[in-house]
């Protein structure tokens, strides 16, 4: 997620209402490589104690929830909020899937992996993702040398006849575009990662109704120390296969997690509803707006860097037109090839994702628009001062 | 775990303070065929608000803990507790051991595997167990086709030369009985399973001081809906590739469920101290002692059953003499070889686990001695009835 070495050494994303923030202006490297999803935390605050949740020494001893869900270990609670906000929102269709609980979606993407590789085969299935992708997906897919499922690359250029596996991140992680299938072979499998289809980062155009949909608490309401995701499934026996990694991997999923999601998601749900509560996603698309709007400003500014544009589209929540808000920027630096433009900003202290882990090229870097708003600060204050490698 | 044939269908572990019990004495099958602790439930009780724990909306929003430790998104209430326990328990020694901590031990089980499986072979590293093993050690091994690491089976018959990864569970999971390596190749991992390595089930003879040991709160307080283990490791390039299995599996472990788990360790280290509270490991050995006499008594009276028995061993923590009362009863049949006790259970309503599932026969079954009071008892009263096959 973060790359180890951005964790272990000091790494700003750390709670901060500390006294060496005081030098952080200067000295510290902001951290903006991983997408720790801190930015609402102002809206949480003055929630508070009303989406609290208590647990006492007896609750929730068991394995089991109480559900009667085909996921055996998924809270009953968990599941009607989750269905009720996709909804609300109309985000995704609900009626007729299965819902399958998991350790945030990382884990759920190694279930569905595991549920849809083909298992009368001699060879992995090839996984496959148009660049730039997710920069954890050949990871997550390779990382113990599978013999369901292997890592095959770039979806464009995959040519391979035959099945494979196609993760489709929608809005897209890096670049935040809108994204639909590439294979387009008769024996795929689709993955949709929609963790970003929610208002504040992109327009809501279609409730989608794929196949296998992945979601997660962390880019909804940044409750990523939670570690809950969820995936909406068609096909009962794939749910079953996803429930069954799940129970293998780390026999279910925390009990205390799931139930405070349930709480935090109908805190959501209900402030869409109730005009006396401010509504989560105007507050975050609000929040998202005012950044990219500052950041489109300073890189307009800039002879070096250039941004991704994003159309206008009608969002069936909001009722509006707007434009995309996504929750990293992807930031393309003019000049050679040879360009390394993470290195560029290490040296003035930002620390970002580079292009080539998505797939891409050194030119190009992810940068996280979820951090605090003092580190937020900084990187367009220190952005600002970049005119180039040449400085 | 359970095995998902035991959990979709009608399940008596599910919480059962309902109107159905008037009926479960005649009609509904016990389940006693996955180890799920709920018979602490009435101690926690007790305790209730004592150690009970609130979240406000604004609280474990970020992915990365705030301790300093390998193990980013561990927690330092959480290590400060567990090292606590263990020094007062003394079952282990946590002393210049890095501390990783998963969700449940057998995320721990895939990360130690991941860890300790050489990188510069062609072939997977062989895997292996002395029978009776723990059922999930094959399926965790190979349930993704790994290829770092293959199951090779009873450590008993091993006789491959070249690097292994060695299972050593104590007490034996499931027979209680106390274990040391088997093989003893030179070229040996070995991985101490030591979740039931606690003072209500066997004796404290020494602090262990293993390379790789797993421990859980699910065993030793009950709270397995939790999903918290840790490992106490030696060597700091496998704690840092353990938690990178961690980071790739699942973005670390719910933040929620470590703060939690500290606090019941808390609250059991303050009752092994504080002589106004009742002693959690007193309490608890006290009813598996109990329960364990009055199996005994059943099956003594029984011409068709045997229990494994166990030594009287001088325990540290109690500082007396005590036998072992394993949370699971291995229970063996007598009769042909063809005599499959799990069978025979099971028409009597009592769901069991088949000593196959062991790498044991089919005259063995394990059964779980964790189950609530009511269960229990009528575990008890229907294995009373059983006078062999024929009747």
């Amino acid at each position: 997620m973060c790359g180890t070495d951005g964790c272990l050494v000091k790494c700003s994303s750390a709670p901060c209402a500390t006294p060496e923030n005081d030098i952080k202006d200067t000295f510290t490297t902001i951290n903006l490589d991983h997408g720790d999803p801190i930015m609402y935390e102002p809206y949480w605050r003055k929630i508070g104690n009303k989406c609290g949740i208590t647990f006492n020494g007896d609750d929730s001893l068991s394995y089991f929830a109480n559900g009667k869900s085909l996921c055996w270990f998924m809270e009953s609670k968990l599941e009607e909020q989750i269905k009720r906000l996709h909804n609300i929102v109309g985000n995704a269709i609900v009626d007729d899937y299965y819902i399958v609980v998991g350790t945030g979606s990382s884990q759920l993407m190694q279930a569905a992996l595991y549920a849809l590789s083909p298992t009368d085969q001699l060879e992995p299935v090839s996984v496959v993702s148009a660049t730039p992708f997710y920069s954890a997906y050949p990871e997550v897919t390779d990382f113990v040398r599978s013999g369901l499922h292997k890592w095959a690359g770039d979806a464009r250029t995959f040519e391979k006849s035959g099945s494979y596996i196609e993760f489709i991140t929608s809005p897209n992680n890096p670049d935040g575009v809108i994204r639909e299938p590439v294979v387009n072979g008769d024996q795929g499998k689709l993955i949709y990662d929609l963790v970003y289809y929610w208002p504040q980062y992109t327009a809501i155009t279609i409730p989608a109704n794929h196949d296998v949909m992945l979601f997660t608490i962390s880019k909804c309401t940044g409750h990523a120390g939670s570690r809950i995701g969820w995936a909406l499934v068609k096909d009962k026996e794939v749910a079953r296969k996803m429930t069954k990694f799940m129970e293998i991997s780390t026999i279910g999923v925390c009990k205390e997690a799931q139930l405070r999601a349930a709480k935090i998601l109908k805190v959501v749900s209900d402030s869409c509803l109730d005009p006396k509560m401010e509504n989560f996603f105007e507050y975050s698309q609000s929040l998202m707006t005012n950044r990219w709007q500052r950041l489109r400003q300073v890189v307009m500014a800039s002879d070096f860097f250039v941004l991704q544009k994003y159309p206008l589209q009608y969002c069936l929540f909001t009722k509006d037109f707007c434009e995309a808000h996504p929750a990293f920027a992807w930031l393309i630096c003019k000049g050679s090839e040879e360009e390394d433009c993470q290195k560029l900003l290490k040296e003035h202290k930002i620390h970002t994702r580079s292009g080539r882990r998505f797939g891409s090229d050194l030119r190009t870097v992810r940068v996280s628009m979820l951090s605090r708003d003092e580190d937020f600060n900084i990187f367009l204050e220190r952005l600002m001062a970049i005119r180039g490698p040449t400085n």
